[in-house]
Protein backbone atom coordinates (compact mmCIF):
# COMPACT_ATOMS: atom_id res chain seq x y z
CA UNK A 1 0.00 0.00 0.00
CA UNK A 2 0.96 3.55 0.04
CA UNK A 3 2.81 5.23 2.89
CA UNK A 4 0.11 6.50 4.64
CA UNK A 5 1.50 10.38 4.72
CA UNK A 6 1.92 10.29 0.90
CA UNK A 7 -2.25 10.36 1.55
CA UNK A 8 -2.71 13.95 2.40
CA UNK A 9 -5.85 14.37 -0.14
CA UNK A 10 -9.32 12.58 -0.22
CA UNK A 11 -9.07 11.69 -3.68
CA UNK A 12 -5.94 10.11 -2.75
CA UNK A 13 -7.25 7.93 -0.11
CA UNK A 14 -10.51 7.03 -1.66
CA UNK A 15 -8.06 6.18 -4.73
CA UNK A 16 -6.07 3.82 -2.37
CA UNK A 17 -9.29 2.59 -1.03
CA UNK A 18 -10.43 2.01 -4.53
CA UNK A 19 -7.61 -0.02 -5.92
CA UNK A 20 -7.64 -2.29 -2.86
CA UNK A 21 -4.56 -0.65 -1.70
CA UNK A 22 -5.82 0.91 1.55
CA UNK A 23 -7.39 -1.96 3.74
CA UNK A 24 -6.92 -0.10 7.03
CA UNK A 25 -8.17 2.74 9.34
CA UNK A 26 -8.26 6.39 7.84
CA UNK A 27 -7.45 8.48 11.47
CA UNK A 28 -5.13 10.77 10.22
CA UNK A 29 -5.23 10.66 6.69
CA UNK A 30 -6.02 13.43 4.30
CA UNK A 31 -5.90 16.06 7.47
CA UNK A 32 -8.06 18.83 7.07
CA UNK A 33 -11.11 17.16 5.29
CA UNK A 34 -14.03 15.55 6.87
CA UNK A 35 -14.89 11.86 7.52
CA UNK A 36 -18.05 10.69 7.75
CA UNK A 37 -19.44 6.94 9.01
CA UNK A 38 -21.70 5.42 6.26
CA UNK A 39 -24.64 2.87 6.97
CA UNK A 40 -26.24 1.79 4.01
CA UNK A 41 -30.43 -0.14 4.31
CA UNK A 42 -32.50 -1.23 1.51
CA UNK A 43 -35.29 1.56 0.89
CA UNK A 44 -38.15 -0.52 3.12
CA UNK A 45 -35.69 0.34 6.15
CA UNK A 46 -34.08 3.26 4.77
CA UNK A 47 -37.23 5.17 5.52
CA UNK A 48 -37.44 4.71 9.32
CA UNK A 49 -33.76 4.94 9.46
CA UNK A 50 -33.71 8.42 8.07
CA UNK A 51 -36.57 9.40 10.63
CA UNK A 52 -34.53 7.50 13.09
CA UNK A 53 -31.70 9.90 12.77
CA UNK A 54 -33.48 12.62 12.38
CA UNK A 55 -34.81 12.79 15.65
CA UNK A 56 -31.97 11.82 17.05
CA UNK A 57 -29.33 14.85 15.53
CA UNK A 58 -26.97 14.79 18.04
CA UNK A 59 -25.29 11.02 17.88
CA UNK A 60 -26.72 10.90 14.05
CA UNK A 61 -26.05 13.81 12.33
CA UNK A 62 -26.94 13.38 8.27
CA UNK A 63 -24.29 15.00 6.18
CA UNK A 64 -25.92 13.14 2.78
CA UNK A 65 -28.55 10.46 2.19
CA UNK A 66 -28.48 9.13 -1.59
CA UNK A 67 -31.20 8.10 -3.45
CA UNK A 68 -32.09 4.79 -3.71
CA UNK A 69 -29.66 2.39 -5.96
CA UNK A 70 -27.36 5.71 -6.28
CA UNK A 71 -23.49 4.88 -5.09
CA UNK A 72 -22.93 9.11 -6.10
CA UNK A 73 -22.63 11.59 -3.92
CA UNK A 74 -23.05 15.41 -4.03
CA UNK A 75 -22.41 17.27 -0.97
CA UNK A 76 -19.16 15.17 0.04
CA UNK A 77 -17.86 14.61 -2.92
CA UNK A 78 -18.41 14.72 -6.61
CA UNK A 79 -16.46 11.69 -7.85
CA UNK A 80 -16.70 9.38 -5.22
CA UNK A 81 -18.03 5.73 -5.65
CA UNK A 82 -19.59 4.37 -1.82
CA UNK A 83 -19.10 0.84 -3.28
CA UNK A 84 -15.21 0.93 -3.38
CA UNK A 85 -14.09 4.06 -1.97
CA UNK A 86 -13.98 3.42 1.75
CA UNK A 87 -11.30 0.91 2.81
CA UNK A 88 -13.07 -1.80 4.43
CA UNK A 89 -16.91 -3.00 4.87
CA UNK A 90 -19.13 -4.86 7.17
CA UNK A 91 -21.66 -6.35 5.41
CA UNK A 92 -25.01 -7.43 8.05
CA UNK A 93 -27.87 -10.15 7.71
CA UNK A 94 -30.81 -10.64 10.02
CA UNK A 95 -28.70 -8.31 12.56
CA UNK A 96 -25.07 -10.35 12.71
CA UNK A 97 -22.36 -9.77 11.37
CA UNK A 98 -21.30 -12.05 8.53
CA UNK A 99 -18.73 -10.42 6.59
CA UNK A 100 -15.87 -7.54 6.06
CA UNK A 101 -15.11 -6.68 2.34
CA UNK A 102 -13.25 -4.49 0.72
CA UNK A 103 -15.16 -3.55 -2.13
CA UNK A 104 -19.42 -4.27 -2.09
CA UNK A 105 -19.90 -4.16 -6.17
CA UNK A 106 -21.00 -7.46 -6.10
CA UNK A 107 -23.34 -7.32 -3.44
CA UNK A 108 -24.94 -3.44 -4.67
CA UNK A 109 -29.10 -3.69 -5.34
CA UNK A 110 -31.39 -0.82 -6.75
CA UNK A 111 -32.78 -0.10 -3.32
CA UNK A 112 -29.79 0.52 -1.44
CA UNK A 113 -29.89 4.12 0.26
CA UNK A 114 -27.06 5.35 2.16
CA UNK A 115 -26.41 7.30 5.09
CA UNK A 116 -22.98 9.48 5.47
CA UNK A 117 -23.12 10.57 8.83
CA UNK A 118 -21.04 13.16 10.46
CA UNK A 119 -17.89 11.77 12.72
CA UNK A 120 -15.80 12.81 15.73
CA UNK A 121 -12.86 13.39 13.88
CA UNK A 122 -13.46 16.56 12.65
CA UNK A 123 -14.38 18.24 16.18
CA UNK A 124 -10.79 16.55 17.12
CA UNK A 125 -8.84 18.19 14.79
CA UNK A 126 -10.51 21.40 15.38
CA UNK A 127 -9.90 20.94 19.44
CA UNK A 128 -5.68 19.57 18.73
CA UNK A 129 -5.51 23.12 16.67
CA UNK A 130 -7.07 25.28 20.05
CA UNK A 131 -4.14 22.59 21.89
CA UNK A 132 -6.63 20.87 23.57
CA UNK A 133 -4.95 16.76 23.30
CA UNK A 134 -7.62 13.87 23.04
CA UNK A 135 -5.64 10.81 25.43
CA UNK A 136 -6.84 8.19 23.09
CA UNK A 137 -5.44 9.80 19.92
CA UNK A 138 -1.54 10.85 22.52
CA UNK A 139 -2.24 7.21 23.27
CA UNK A 140 -2.75 5.77 19.34
CA UNK A 141 -5.86 4.16 21.08
CA UNK A 142 -9.51 4.26 19.80
CA UNK A 143 -12.03 6.38 21.80
CA UNK A 144 -13.46 4.65 24.39
CA UNK A 145 -17.45 4.68 23.73
CA UNK A 146 -20.18 3.44 26.72
CA UNK A 147 -23.72 2.44 26.45
CA UNK A 148 -25.66 5.12 28.36
CA UNK A 149 -28.94 5.01 30.17
CA UNK A 150 -30.14 7.12 27.35
CA UNK A 151 -32.60 6.21 25.21
CA UNK A 152 -32.74 7.52 21.98
CA UNK A 153 -36.24 8.13 20.42
CA UNK A 154 -36.96 5.02 18.58
CA UNK A 155 -39.03 4.84 15.15
CA UNK A 156 -40.23 1.89 14.45
CA UNK A 157 -38.01 -1.24 14.40
CA UNK A 158 -34.89 1.02 15.27
CA UNK A 159 -33.68 2.17 18.89
CA UNK A 160 -31.78 1.96 21.78
CA UNK A 161 -29.07 3.99 23.77
CA UNK A 162 -27.58 6.55 22.95
CA UNK A 163 -23.94 5.38 22.91
CA UNK A 164 -21.06 8.57 23.71
CA UNK A 165 -17.57 8.42 23.80
CA UNK A 166 -15.74 9.87 26.14
CA UNK A 167 -12.38 12.01 26.64
CA UNK A 168 -10.56 13.13 29.57
CA UNK A 169 -9.70 16.77 30.05
CA UNK A 170 -8.99 19.44 32.66
CA UNK A 171 -11.51 21.76 33.63
CA UNK A 172 -10.06 24.33 31.96
CA UNK A 173 -9.76 22.27 29.01
CA UNK A 174 -13.31 20.93 28.90
CA UNK A 175 -14.37 24.28 29.25
CA UNK A 176 -12.41 24.99 25.74
CA UNK A 177 -13.76 22.03 24.13
CA UNK A 178 -17.02 22.65 25.32
CA UNK A 179 -17.12 26.06 23.21
CA UNK A 180 -15.01 24.78 20.49
CA UNK A 181 -17.54 21.52 19.90
CA UNK A 182 -20.26 24.03 20.35
CA UNK A 183 -19.21 25.07 16.41
CA UNK A 184 -19.87 21.91 15.07
CA UNK A 185 -23.58 20.67 15.26
CA UNK A 186 -23.20 18.55 12.27
CA UNK A 187 -20.30 16.45 14.04
CA UNK A 188 -21.94 15.49 17.16
CA UNK A 189 -21.63 19.07 18.74
CA UNK A 190 -21.07 20.03 22.42
CA UNK A 191 -20.76 17.28 24.97
CA UNK A 192 -23.89 15.72 26.32
CA UNK A 193 -22.60 15.05 29.44
CA UNK A 194 -19.52 16.41 31.70
CA UNK A 195 -18.40 14.68 35.78
CA UNK A 196 -21.04 12.11 36.73
CA UNK A 197 -20.87 9.18 35.07
CA UNK A 198 -23.22 7.15 36.75
CA UNK A 199 -25.85 9.93 36.18
CA UNK A 200 -26.18 8.77 32.71
CA UNK A 201 -25.59 4.75 33.71
CA UNK A 202 -21.74 4.74 33.67
CA UNK A 203 -20.60 2.74 36.16
CA UNK A 204 -17.05 1.96 35.12
CA UNK A 205 -14.96 4.09 33.15
CA UNK A 206 -12.07 1.69 32.57
CA UNK A 207 -14.36 -0.47 30.92
CA UNK A 208 -15.94 0.84 28.07
CA UNK A 209 -18.93 -0.96 25.56
CA UNK A 210 -16.90 0.09 22.84
CA UNK A 211 -13.27 1.19 22.05
CA UNK A 212 -10.28 1.15 24.47
CA UNK A 213 -9.55 2.29 27.82
CA UNK A 214 -7.64 5.10 28.76
CA UNK A 215 -6.77 6.58 31.93
CA UNK A 216 -8.08 9.62 33.88
CA UNK A 217 -5.40 11.72 36.10
CA UNK A 218 -7.24 13.32 39.62
CA UNK A 219 -7.26 16.36 37.83
CA UNK A 220 -9.31 15.45 34.70
CA UNK A 221 -13.36 15.02 34.31
CA UNK A 222 -14.72 12.62 32.00
CA UNK A 223 -16.04 14.71 29.01
CA UNK A 224 -19.25 12.96 27.08
CA UNK A 225 -19.71 13.32 23.52
CA UNK A 226 -23.40 12.18 21.44
CA UNK A 227 -21.01 9.31 19.33
CA UNK A 228 -21.58 7.77 15.82
CA UNK A 229 -21.51 4.21 16.85
CA UNK A 230 -25.26 4.61 17.61
CA UNK A 231 -26.37 4.42 14.82
CA UNK A 232 -24.53 1.08 14.69
CA UNK A 233 -26.33 -0.24 17.98
CA UNK A 234 -29.63 1.09 16.57
CA UNK A 235 -29.03 -1.27 13.51
CA UNK A 236 -27.86 -4.23 15.85
CA UNK A 237 -31.00 -3.77 17.76
CA UNK A 238 -33.14 -3.59 14.79
CA UNK A 239 -31.97 -6.64 12.69
CA UNK A 240 -32.56 -5.76 9.22
CA UNK A 241 -32.64 -8.69 7.13
CA UNK A 242 -29.55 -6.45 5.51
CA UNK A 243 -27.11 -3.86 5.68
CA UNK A 244 -23.81 -2.59 5.12
CA UNK A 245 -21.40 -0.12 7.41
CA UNK A 246 -18.22 0.59 6.84
CA UNK A 247 -16.11 -0.91 9.39
CA UNK A 248 -14.75 0.37 12.65
CA UNK A 249 -12.36 3.34 12.22
CA UNK A 250 -12.34 2.72 7.96
CA UNK A 251 -14.49 6.17 7.19
CA UNK A 252 -15.88 7.76 4.13
CA UNK A 253 -13.19 10.47 3.79
CA UNK A 254 -15.05 13.67 1.81
CA UNK A 255 -14.21 16.75 0.11
CA UNK A 256 -15.73 18.60 2.74
CA UNK A 257 -13.13 20.80 5.35
CA UNK A 258 -13.70 20.14 8.37
CA UNK A 259 -13.60 24.10 8.86
CA UNK A 260 -16.62 24.32 6.28
CA UNK A 261 -18.56 22.19 8.84
CA UNK A 262 -18.42 25.14 11.50
CA UNK A 263 -21.39 27.13 12.43
CA UNK A 264 -23.15 28.45 15.14
CA UNK A 265 -25.57 25.95 16.36
CA UNK A 266 -29.32 27.46 17.77
CA UNK A 267 -29.80 25.93 21.56
CA UNK B 1 -39.25 54.55 48.40
CA UNK B 2 -41.57 53.58 44.88
CA UNK B 3 -42.52 50.02 44.88
CA UNK B 4 -39.30 47.74 43.37
CA UNK B 5 -41.68 46.26 40.75
CA UNK B 6 -42.35 49.97 39.40
CA UNK B 7 -38.76 50.77 38.61
CA UNK B 8 -38.95 48.65 35.48
CA UNK B 9 -36.70 51.34 32.94
CA UNK B 10 -32.72 51.86 33.87
CA UNK B 11 -33.65 55.62 33.98
CA UNK B 12 -36.83 55.13 36.23
CA UNK B 13 -33.98 53.12 38.71
CA UNK B 14 -31.37 56.11 38.63
CA UNK B 15 -33.92 58.66 39.33
CA UNK B 16 -34.81 56.84 42.32
CA UNK B 17 -31.17 56.81 43.10
CA UNK B 18 -30.59 60.36 42.43
CA UNK B 19 -33.36 61.55 44.87
CA UNK B 20 -32.51 58.86 47.57
CA UNK B 21 -35.54 57.10 47.57
CA UNK B 22 -33.79 53.71 46.66
CA UNK B 23 -30.89 52.78 48.93
CA UNK B 24 -30.80 49.04 48.68
CA UNK B 25 -29.83 46.24 45.81
CA UNK B 26 -30.46 46.59 42.36
CA UNK B 27 -30.82 42.80 41.21
CA UNK B 28 -33.86 42.52 39.21
CA UNK B 29 -34.38 45.76 38.41
CA UNK B 30 -34.99 47.49 34.85
CA UNK B 31 -35.11 43.81 33.55
CA UNK B 32 -33.31 43.20 30.69
CA UNK B 33 -30.77 46.06 31.08
CA UNK B 34 -27.47 45.80 31.89
CA UNK B 35 -25.66 46.38 35.20
CA UNK B 36 -21.94 47.79 36.02
CA UNK B 37 -20.04 47.42 38.90
CA UNK B 38 -18.08 50.53 39.54
CA UNK B 39 -14.58 51.84 40.69
CA UNK B 40 -13.60 55.29 40.82
CA UNK B 41 -9.82 56.21 41.74
CA UNK B 42 -7.71 59.27 41.47
CA UNK B 43 -6.06 59.26 38.00
CA UNK B 44 -2.57 58.69 39.44
CA UNK B 45 -3.87 55.07 40.66
CA UNK B 46 -5.83 54.87 37.98
CA UNK B 47 -3.32 54.67 34.91
CA UNK B 48 -2.16 51.32 36.50
CA UNK B 49 -6.00 49.80 37.52
CA UNK B 50 -7.05 50.73 33.98
CA UNK B 51 -3.78 48.34 32.90
CA UNK B 52 -4.85 46.00 35.16
CA UNK B 53 -8.09 45.70 34.39
CA UNK B 54 -7.21 45.08 30.82
CA UNK B 55 -4.49 42.46 31.79
CA UNK B 56 -8.05 40.51 33.47
CA UNK B 57 -10.43 40.95 31.09
CA UNK B 58 -12.30 37.63 32.37
CA UNK B 59 -12.91 39.30 35.98
CA UNK B 60 -12.80 42.78 35.14
CA UNK B 61 -14.06 43.21 31.74
CA UNK B 62 -14.06 47.42 31.19
CA UNK B 63 -17.42 48.41 29.71
CA UNK B 64 -16.68 52.23 30.20
CA UNK B 65 -13.78 54.48 31.77
CA UNK B 66 -14.37 58.20 31.74
CA UNK B 67 -11.99 61.17 31.57
CA UNK B 68 -10.22 62.43 34.24
CA UNK B 69 -13.35 64.32 36.54
CA UNK B 70 -16.22 63.77 34.07
CA UNK B 71 -19.50 61.92 36.24
CA UNK B 72 -21.08 61.46 33.14
CA UNK B 73 -21.21 58.17 30.74
CA UNK B 74 -21.34 57.77 27.01
CA UNK B 75 -21.80 54.42 26.13
CA UNK B 76 -24.04 53.09 28.79
CA UNK B 77 -26.13 56.04 29.44
CA UNK B 78 -26.30 59.56 28.38
CA UNK B 79 -28.03 61.39 31.36
CA UNK B 80 -26.43 59.45 33.94
CA UNK B 81 -24.93 60.92 36.60
CA UNK B 82 -22.02 58.65 38.47
CA UNK B 83 -22.23 60.69 41.63
CA UNK B 84 -25.85 60.01 42.54
CA UNK B 85 -27.67 57.32 40.02
CA UNK B 86 -26.34 54.79 42.68
CA UNK B 87 -28.17 53.23 45.50
CA UNK B 88 -25.06 53.28 47.59
CA UNK B 89 -21.56 53.82 47.31
CA UNK B 90 -18.47 52.41 49.66
CA UNK B 91 -15.60 55.54 50.47
CA UNK B 92 -12.03 53.85 51.18
CA UNK B 93 -9.32 55.28 52.34
CA UNK B 94 -5.70 53.41 52.26
CA UNK B 95 -7.76 50.57 51.80
CA UNK B 96 -10.25 50.84 54.77
CA UNK B 97 -14.02 51.37 54.58
CA UNK B 98 -14.59 54.73 56.19
CA UNK B 99 -17.94 55.46 55.07
CA UNK B 100 -21.27 54.52 52.63
CA UNK B 101 -23.23 56.96 51.67
CA UNK B 102 -25.58 57.29 49.08
CA UNK B 103 -24.62 60.52 47.30
CA UNK B 104 -20.68 61.22 47.06
CA UNK B 105 -21.33 64.67 45.35
CA UNK B 106 -19.67 65.98 48.02
CA UNK B 107 -16.35 63.84 47.64
CA UNK B 108 -16.33 64.85 44.01
CA UNK B 109 -12.66 65.64 42.62
CA UNK B 110 -11.60 66.84 38.77
CA UNK B 111 -8.81 63.91 39.14
CA UNK B 112 -11.40 60.80 39.55
CA UNK B 113 -11.83 58.23 37.17
CA UNK B 114 -14.79 55.86 36.68
CA UNK B 115 -14.65 52.39 35.70
CA UNK B 116 -17.45 50.70 34.67
CA UNK B 117 -17.15 46.84 34.72
CA UNK B 118 -19.63 44.08 33.58
CA UNK B 119 -21.42 42.04 36.13
CA UNK B 120 -23.12 38.91 35.84
CA UNK B 121 -26.27 40.16 35.87
CA UNK B 122 -26.84 40.09 32.91
CA UNK B 123 -25.33 36.50 31.95
CA UNK B 124 -27.63 35.23 34.60
CA UNK B 125 -31.12 36.79 33.17
CA UNK B 126 -29.51 35.17 29.95
CA UNK B 127 -29.22 31.35 31.44
CA UNK B 128 -32.88 31.72 33.32
CA UNK B 129 -34.18 32.69 29.58
CA UNK B 130 -33.04 29.52 28.23
CA UNK B 131 -34.06 27.64 31.59
CA UNK B 132 -31.42 27.79 33.34
CA UNK B 133 -32.22 28.02 37.10
CA UNK B 134 -29.41 29.49 39.17
CA UNK B 135 -29.70 28.26 43.00
CA UNK B 136 -29.17 31.78 44.72
CA UNK B 137 -31.73 33.48 42.62
CA UNK B 138 -34.15 30.71 43.90
CA UNK B 139 -33.20 30.95 47.33
CA UNK B 140 -32.89 34.49 47.17
CA UNK B 141 -29.43 34.93 48.90
CA UNK B 142 -26.07 36.50 47.40
CA UNK B 143 -24.16 34.77 44.77
CA UNK B 144 -21.48 32.44 46.68
CA UNK B 145 -18.04 33.82 46.33
CA UNK B 146 -14.26 31.99 46.87
CA UNK B 147 -11.13 33.54 46.44
CA UNK B 148 -9.02 31.27 44.05
CA UNK B 149 -5.32 29.80 44.15
CA UNK B 150 -5.25 31.70 40.78
CA UNK B 151 -3.17 34.90 40.81
CA UNK B 152 -4.56 38.03 38.41
CA UNK B 153 -1.81 39.50 36.23
CA UNK B 154 -0.17 41.95 38.76
CA UNK B 155 0.34 46.29 37.71
CA UNK B 156 2.08 48.31 40.34
CA UNK B 157 0.19 47.98 43.18
CA UNK B 158 -2.83 46.37 41.84
CA UNK B 159 -2.34 42.66 42.39
CA UNK B 160 -4.24 39.84 44.16
CA UNK B 161 -6.14 36.65 43.92
CA UNK B 162 -8.88 35.91 40.87
CA UNK B 163 -12.14 35.60 43.09
CA UNK B 164 -14.85 33.15 41.44
CA UNK B 165 -18.53 33.10 41.86
CA UNK B 166 -19.99 29.54 42.10
CA UNK B 167 -23.41 28.18 40.53
CA UNK B 168 -24.10 24.20 41.21
CA UNK B 169 -25.79 22.83 38.08
CA UNK B 170 -26.62 19.54 36.54
CA UNK B 171 -24.07 18.90 34.25
CA UNK B 172 -26.43 18.81 30.66
CA UNK B 173 -27.47 22.23 32.25
CA UNK B 174 -23.51 23.54 33.15
CA UNK B 175 -22.57 22.56 29.08
CA UNK B 176 -25.69 24.51 28.27
CA UNK B 177 -24.01 27.72 30.51
CA UNK B 178 -20.94 27.35 28.72
CA UNK B 179 -22.57 27.98 25.29
CA UNK B 180 -24.83 30.90 26.85
CA UNK B 181 -22.27 32.89 28.64
CA UNK B 182 -19.72 32.30 25.70
CA UNK B 183 -21.77 34.69 24.15
CA UNK B 184 -20.90 37.28 27.10
CA UNK B 185 -17.40 37.97 27.14
CA UNK B 186 -18.23 41.40 28.32
CA UNK B 187 -19.80 39.96 31.29
CA UNK B 188 -17.41 37.73 32.46
CA UNK B 189 -17.78 35.16 29.92
CA UNK B 190 -17.32 31.15 30.30
CA UNK B 191 -16.66 29.48 33.61
CA UNK B 192 -13.12 29.52 34.52
CA UNK B 193 -13.30 26.21 36.08
CA UNK B 194 -15.69 23.45 36.70
CA UNK B 195 -16.23 20.42 38.99
CA UNK B 196 -12.94 20.16 40.86
CA UNK B 197 -12.47 23.15 43.38
CA UNK B 198 -9.83 22.01 45.23
CA UNK B 199 -7.98 22.42 41.86
CA UNK B 200 -8.27 26.11 41.84
CA UNK B 201 -7.45 26.30 45.69
CA UNK B 202 -11.31 26.32 47.21
CA UNK B 203 -11.58 23.33 49.73
CA UNK B 204 -14.77 23.61 51.56
CA UNK B 205 -17.40 24.70 48.86
CA UNK B 206 -19.64 25.96 51.95
CA UNK B 207 -17.34 28.55 53.48
CA UNK B 208 -17.71 31.23 50.47
CA UNK B 209 -15.06 34.44 51.07
CA UNK B 210 -18.32 36.59 49.90
CA UNK B 211 -21.66 36.04 49.55
CA UNK B 212 -24.06 33.52 51.19
CA UNK B 213 -23.50 29.77 50.92
CA UNK B 214 -25.63 27.41 49.05
CA UNK B 215 -26.79 23.56 48.95
CA UNK B 216 -25.31 21.22 45.76
CA UNK B 217 -27.04 18.48 45.12
CA UNK B 218 -25.60 15.10 44.49
CA UNK B 219 -26.67 15.36 41.07
CA UNK B 220 -24.69 18.38 40.70
CA UNK B 221 -21.62 20.24 39.76
CA UNK B 222 -19.85 23.65 41.14
CA UNK B 223 -19.47 25.67 37.80
CA UNK B 224 -16.76 28.98 38.53
CA UNK B 225 -17.02 32.00 37.07
CA UNK B 226 -14.78 35.13 36.93
CA UNK B 227 -16.71 37.47 39.42
CA UNK B 228 -16.57 41.30 39.51
CA UNK B 229 -15.84 41.27 43.23
CA UNK B 230 -11.79 40.51 41.60
CA UNK B 231 -11.04 44.23 41.12
CA UNK B 232 -12.85 45.28 45.01
CA UNK B 233 -10.44 42.73 46.04
CA UNK B 234 -6.87 44.08 44.14
CA UNK B 235 -8.33 47.24 45.63
CA UNK B 236 -8.20 45.97 49.40
CA UNK B 237 -4.58 44.59 48.38
CA UNK B 238 -3.46 47.66 47.20
CA UNK B 239 -4.90 50.74 49.65
CA UNK B 240 -4.71 53.58 47.62
CA UNK B 241 -5.31 56.43 49.35
CA UNK B 242 -8.41 57.36 47.54
CA UNK B 243 -11.32 55.10 46.43
CA UNK B 244 -14.78 54.88 45.67
CA UNK B 245 -16.88 51.76 44.75
CA UNK B 246 -20.34 50.75 44.90
CA UNK B 247 -21.75 48.81 47.71
CA UNK B 248 -22.03 44.94 47.19
CA UNK B 249 -25.22 44.51 45.10
CA UNK B 250 -25.90 48.35 44.45
CA UNK B 251 -24.81 48.42 40.90
CA UNK B 252 -24.63 51.13 38.39
CA UNK B 253 -28.26 50.59 35.99
CA UNK B 254 -27.09 51.12 32.26
CA UNK B 255 -29.08 51.91 29.10
CA UNK B 256 -27.39 49.05 26.99
CA UNK B 257 -29.97 46.06 26.61
CA UNK B 258 -28.43 43.00 28.35
CA UNK B 259 -28.47 41.82 24.87
CA UNK B 260 -26.33 44.08 23.07
CA UNK B 261 -23.70 42.69 25.21
CA UNK B 262 -23.94 39.25 22.99
CA UNK B 263 -21.18 38.56 20.86
CA UNK B 264 -18.97 35.70 19.61
CA UNK B 265 -15.74 35.43 21.42
CA UNK B 266 -12.80 34.62 20.02
CA UNK B 267 -11.09 32.05 21.54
Amino acid sequence: MPARDKLTTPRDVRNACRSGELKEHTSGLAQGFAQANLVILPLDDAVDFRQFCELNPKPCPLLEVTEPGCHSLNRLATDADLRTDLPMYRVWRDGELVEEVTDITTLWRDDLVSFLIGCSFTFEAALAEHGVTVRHVELGRNVPMFRTSLECKAVGKFHGPLVVSMRPLRPAQAILAIQITSQFPDVHGVPIHIGLPREIGIDDLQRPDFGEAVPIEADELPVFWACGVTPQAALMAAKPKFAITHSPGCMFVSDLKDDSLRRVEPF
